[in-house]
């Protein structure tokens, strides 16, 4: 049973089957590129999704060959003003940081070229699976532009000898490479995507929700502390989850040897 | 020729072969558990080794199928008290930072499964050897608890999303999985893993203990900086570590090209 | 067409070739020991270079066998005194952090042996290529001297518990083994090396220099900072970086689908 969210011209479109939402990139023709109207619109998407306590997983999807061209170049060249690219590259950097501050856990689903921003997207997600031919740049600089915000992404899901490489070259990485780097955590068969994307959400919307919130709050939270500052996060976080009926049940459930009752 | 700690029935055992003290976790049949008492018992034993100037390596290992089932379930869910659960979890983050803070490296034995807390053991040590049979979880989540606090050892051995994966799944990998995201150092066929732990601990303790232990603080402490600080430390670390006895006398034994006689 | 910087009894020479500096160790006979000399004549030759407008990737060589073996011990042990380690580890460490602040990306050219403070090089390049044959190690332990500032430049480059066994065994890492943990970008048959080197070079000194230059210092601020000032900071390197005429040029030779000319 899916509810789609109506409008197929939409730059973004939204399927919800069960627990698990689909935002889904919706200009195919314009290999989803990043445009002003295509930021807004992804960004308050995410920020409505957010607050549907319903929805446990959220997959990005995006239809068509490419997963994302990264941003809009023709829009970008047409005005050549410092104050709009400002604003366009902080308008960006929110949506991508909504990604991380939404109670969901995200799921990339790639396929095609994700490309600069578009690659972004991916390394901003908490998780992502590809499609063998799916591919990944931050190519930038083959233009005269420096995937700089992308960079800051890419540099906390890859070693830095490989994020410099990439950013330098503008060369595309295969899927395998992607997943031996740590940008994605799955590659399958092209054929085999939405299966395998299905059942990743399927398992972690099969979770306690606050239990899911708690934990990806705090991972991106310790992951900006110290050592001694991250566990003591942790150790807060801990002990409230352990006071949540969910967490109680759950340990019940486990000692006497039955399924908990999350329901 | 060994000393046994005597207490066969003690919660952690001790082993001194030499220069290397083998401690053990001790309750198999509770998948060695850490519970309030095992906890307090491998803090304080791991505090009097540390004490010891000849024990110039630590193993850490664990009696019976698995290494550590992690926190004890049935004792926390018997106190569902916020209190008692901050207690427990800041006494286990003082046992886990112990192992970075003690003079000697701390090599992790890893048989059978190494879960939650277990994992975070792990992933603590200064090294880790794991038998090919050995699997690797942090899957509180599946009981309805973030793994937070051994997501945050997690998160400083491997990938950012295969730390969120395995936390958000709660799913095991295996050892070669372990080996391939930076969790452990060597997989061995299960028969020869005391063989490998013994010749890398062996490895290690033949190194002057000054010099090992004014680097394995550096280390950590180097970690927690920006590399300019980082630096700094390193600089006057290495400086006093050249005017040590030992690092002259391994000098001059290499222009010499005879071995130090750090006897 | 190339220069050379003459002097070919220099401890180090330069070969200038188009926008390619090669920067040649040339101490061969010494394995390329980083003696109080050759810090300072690496550090002013990179000093040099990085005024250099026309040179836009330089290459980090070294002549014979080596890489590089690091410190020099003989130098070292015949002035036992704090003060001269001091001011030898901060020339040396001043020297490394060059390599990052050049407003060129460093490509280090690895055959033969990288040890210690020479494995410390190749970590703190932007992007290497080794010999199939290269080896690696930071191996001061060994002479009881434990690497701690090479172990500052490894530990962001390879994760932490393959750090610390390398830093704590002293155990050499073959080529495959550098480029799996992430210490080089790739490996080479040895014969093949000056090829694969030319290639990479080439293809990064035909990107727009500015673009470059902005993008380099980005990548090493933003790795200094939690993710918020890190986007913060490469919004305005983007925004600057999209009002140079080289960014201009390229988007409209993309969107008119020629190549861009930055001659």
């Amino acid at each position: 049973m899916t509810v789609n969210s109506g409008d197929s011209n939409a730059p973004v479109t939204v399927v919800r089957a069960g627990p698990v939402a689909t935002v889904t990139l919706n200009r195919p023709e314009r290999f989803n590129a990043l445009s002003v109207e295509m930021i807004r619109a992804l960004d308050e998407t995410l920020g409505e999704i957010g607050d549907e306590p319903d929805i446990r997983v959220i997959v990005l999807a995006a239809a068509g060959k490419a997963f994302s061209a990264g941003h809009d170049l023709g829009e970008m060249v047409a005005r050549p003003e410092v104050g709009f690219y400002r604003t366009l590259f902080a308008a960006c950097t929110a949506m991508m940081r909504r990604l991380q501050h939404l109670p969901q856990p995200v799921i990339a689903r790639v396929q095609g070229t994700a490309t600069a921003a578009g690659c972004q997207l991916v390394a901003m997600c908490d998780l992502a699976v590809a499609a063998q031919s799916a591919r990944f740049a931050v190519s930038g600089i083959n233009f005269g532009l420096f995937c700089a915000t992308p960079g800051v992404a890419l540099a906390r899901n890859v070693s830095r000898k490989k994020a410099m490489e990439m950013l330098l070259t503008g060369d595309f990485i295969s899927a395998d490479q992607a997943l031996e780097y740590g940008l994605v955590n799955q590659v399958v068969a092209d054929q085999d995507l939405d299966a395998a994307v299905a059942e990743l959400a399927a398992k972690i919307s099969a979770k306690p929700a606050i239990s899911i919130r708690r934990g990806k709050r705090l991972f991106y939270d310790q992951a900006e502390q110290g050592i001694e500052a991250a566990y003591q996060l942790a150790e807060q976080v801990m002990a409230d989850n352990m006071m949540d009926a969910e967490a109680q049940e759950g340990f019940r459930a486990f000692l006497e040897k039955r399924r908990p009752d999350w329901a």
